[in-house]
């Protein structure tokens, strides 16, 4: 009988080893033939791996191939003496003598896109379309790169402070956010949504977990096409109990968003200075009640107020030029929005029931956040329902958790993408998400 | 202005601060009321926290209030003195000076599941039809913490390894799987998918990242009705470049899993207990080709062969069982799967193409992962597809990256679910999922 034990040692080094074990001696490494560059008696072929590019040098005669058998997009293993290189990418070249082919592209193919360009400049469309190969450019994966660090970052930091990480159904009988903006499917002879938030299940989850997040997708059947819209999208949820009011809400956020910036900085160095990345100063985030924010940039940038319940993308825009240019910060939290624009179970302000105790957070102008205090009270939350003229009976799967005893609580939801496009200041939410889903893009 | 600095210190404990603080002075804690047991004189008030329960002891005429005001669901802030008490639930009980309710339960409103009792002996019905509060059982919610953990340490030792984490789309234009078990929605007047799997683009970012990871939702329109199926469920997907063969990919994972029972060993510790869980011993794995463990049970467990292509779920058993009495062992690879059964993607063995360079993990005799290398030469690729009457043109995103140049690669896919029933030897994989979707079940 045979077993498995374990990972064997590969015989092959990645560049954190060589750069680790010294800049002497033979090596053997895999990768894909990123470039060729012949240069006559030598030619530089530059091989790409997943911490970046080695340059290999080849040599007619030393190195025991023929230059014209290799390719750029064969994969291979590569022999030879390391050198230190000032002018290569990691600072060393491997002086080749061997290569191995290990895989090859399609005979006569030829690739759509400049990928081995360090920009590729190439329309939003056409990299969209060639997706798949388009990722393989060094920036463009760096992007997803940080994405994967901000994830990182919100969970450990949730972890950190006791928060349980939950998995919740998409398929769903009823949704939460309400609206037009839902897809709808068969689900064995019964109608079925799929989720536009894990709203009800996080609120559940909280008395169970007291603090609970979830990093997932989330769907919205949303008939806009703007750069900042998905149809798809991955929601950074966290849902906490025994609040004494959504400024601890904001106060969370604001301590996951230092900790996440912090091990960007930590562990993904290579990627901020590859993308030039700027990170925000997270010592203050300032706070503005939504009606103050509104009247605040309708004095200074002399516009008119016209929508008096929400904010337009314009005003997103303006009250973050003001927080930047009054008080540094690329930050605002938004405060009290009106109850007309804010789901059924938002907890009304006491104070004044025409406005929520919720928030929006604005990133560079543009909303990355919406959270607020939840409605715990079986009565109160009944009694909303019907003011809006919705029934309860619907309900009852929610409603069990406020007849049966629910704390104070609640949470909010982040858009990733957005989060990652505003961080690297591009224009278009697509330019951040791995495959988006939108009004006409269902492939790649 | 107002700003959000950070989070504000509470004036709350939680049951791990106590421990570490010591058992003495007087303390704030809030929790669910767990339980009230009146004992005349003194009455125990349990508080359910999520860390454990704390025993709070109330005494008529020192605690500030009256007994028939509390009543279990409420959510209540207490405060009073810490004493040791060894048959307390922590080693410690609050003797009460002051309890003030924060929210109650619907007036007259009674818990429809025992769910203070340690064991609620209700039918999985039951449970399931009341899960928002069956939850907070204690036994109940443990079970999610140890699939939290199950999750975390599968991550943790995969960036360990230098895979990146990606998140693929869940609305798709094709299917991986094929077959009839899909979801189908409209999409703007498009048809589409729910993703079966995330098969194509795991190894389309295996062309950008070498090693990827993923752990998010997948969904099967399967019309089985079995303790071992659901219509929506957890993978843990992970694909690697550059192998020498799918006996790299078992490694990985027998390392994953070993890295995944030391984290819940060291940080889960709690649950274990509470659940009575026996961690598998993990210092080798059995592997067994489809062809030869067929015959090893058909021979020993006397049992006639009647489908040569695919293993009965009792020939899964049986297979468990076999190398358990003989090996010892929890867990079985079983390798080479017929080409038959195999979906198109999979590398035939070239030394006989009627099977497949693939397995499938048995744990305690049930299938969690299904696994193998992938074809990633082009011309080799569309010919498996025309050999099974495939249209290659309608996977032109797939095969682009082969078309582009792919290194040898392959990967899996866990069954989450399925890997917590058999951690716990549950025998439902309903009992380890959250909000389980089922043929009958969209809700709650």
């Amino acid at each position: 009988m045979e077993f498995i034990t374990g990972i064997k040692k590969k015989d092959t080094s990645e560049i954190s080893d060589i750069l680790v074990n010294g800049l002497s001696g033979t090596v053997k490494i895999n990768g894909f033939i990123h470039t060729i560059r012949d240069m006559g008696e030598v030619a530089f072929v530059v091989l790409r791996k997943r911490e970046g590019l080695v340059q290999c040098v080849y040599e007619e005669g030393v190195t025991g191939c023929q230059l014209k058998e290799l390719k750029e997009g064969m994969t291979v293993e590569a022999e030879g003496f390391l050198h230190e290189e000032e002018r290569a990418p990691q600072g060393f070249e491997v002086r080749l003598s061997k290569i191995t082919i290990l895989t090859s592209p399609k005979e006569g193919s030829m690739m759509p896109l400049p990928i081995s360009k360090w920009k590729m400049k190439t329309s939003l469309e056409t990299k969209l379309a060639y997706r798949p190969v388009a990722l393989r450019n060094i920036r463009e994966r760096a992007i997803f790169k940080i994405q994967e660090g901000i994830v990182r970052g919100f969970r450990d930091f949730l972890y950190s402070q006791s928060f349980t990480e939950i998995r919740t159904p998409k398929i769903v009988a009823g949704n939460a956010e309400g609206g037009a903006n839902v897809f709808k499917l068969e689900y064995f002879g019964s109608k079925a949504f799929l989720a536009q938030s894990p709203q009800f299940y996080k609120q559940t989850m909280v008395g169970v977990y007291d603090r609970v997040f979830e990093a997932a997708p989330v769907f919205r059947a949303e008939k806009h096409n703007t750069t900042r819209h998905l149809n798809e999208y991955t929601s950074l949820d966290f849902e906490m109990g025994y609040i004494s009011g959504f400024e601890d809400i904001m106060a969370m956020e604001m301590e996951m968003l230092r900790y996440v910036f912090a091990l960007l900085k930590e562990k993904y160095a290579k990627e901020l200075l590859l993308l030039e990345i700027k990170l925000p100063d997270m010592s203050k985030i300032p706070t503005v009640r939504f009606d103050e924010a509104k009247q605040l940039v309708a004095e200074k940038y002399s516009r008119k107020i016209k929508n008096p319940y929400d904010l337009e993308p314009e005003e997103e825009v303006l009250i973050g030029k003001y927080f930047k240019e009054e008080f540094g910060s690329d930050f605002v939290f938004v405060t009290h929005y009106p109850s007309k624009k804010r789901p059924f179970y938002a907890m009304d302000d006491p104070t004044d029931t025409k406005f929520t105790l919720s928030f929006d957070l604005l990133f560079k102008g543009m909303e990355i956040t919406t959270g607020g205090q939840r409605i715990h009270d079986y009565e109160a939350q009944v009694a909303k329902m019907m003011a809006r003229g919705m029934n309860p009976d619907e309900f009852t799967n929610f409603l069990m958790i406020h007849k049966h005893g629910m704390p104070p609580h609640g949470g909010l939801g982040i858009g990733l993408e957005r989060l990652t496009m505003k961080l690297l200041d591009e224009q278009n939410v697509r330019e951040t998400t791995l495959f988006p889903r939108d009004l006409s893009r269902l492939e790649p």
